[in-house]
């Protein structure tokens, strides 16, 4: 495990830290302000697992190609994310309870 | 993503398949009785993420360190899990409500 990168989403209304392990990232989210979806994530289940994400080529077209076998969509278009990343959630009420996301990396 | 395998634990009342993607598994599981473990976390808490598994080079000295550092185990000793593998096991209460294992390749 080692330790990458800290930064604000300000977009998110969080701090995010990301760990690098193998291939994956884990990134940790903390809430900036009472109103961040991450607060409301604590306050309603607890600290755990919030999300699932998965590194695709474009974010745009595995969106269509999720909308289109039927999952709905939290963003219809994508939005940035931490660490130069383009991203976009799933509704976890088609994924099992697993809130899942596609992120692209747009900058190094 | 690739599908790699499918079978039933028996020590753990489940199915399991594993769903490759990268470097990383996705896991499925299916309680194979009413008193399996994932039927009770399925009743408690619906679909969603179960674990989060750490591939080690040796789970028992994982295990050591863990419980050195204070870790509560709800594996003292490790057992065997699907798809040849040792785990084991820390109590989600010291894990920030993430039900976390280690996990041991001991067969191919």
């Amino acid at each position: 495990m080692k330790f990458l990168h800290e930064e604000i989403v300000e977009d998110q209304q969080a701090r995010l830290a990301f760990i690098e392990v193998g291939e994956s990232l884990i990134e940790l989210l903390e809430p900036t302000c009472p109103e961040s979806p991450v607060a409301k994530f604590l306050e309603k289940k607890g600290p755990g697992i919030h999300h699932i994400a998965y590194a695709v080529p474009d974010v745009v077209e595995a969106l269509a190609t999720a909308k289109a076998a039927g999952y709905r969509l939290i963003d219809e278009v994508p939005r940035k994310g931490g660490h130069g990343k383009l991203i976009a959630f799933l509704h976890p009420k088609d994924t099992h309870g697993v809130l899942t996301e596609f992120c692209q990396r747009i900058e190094d």
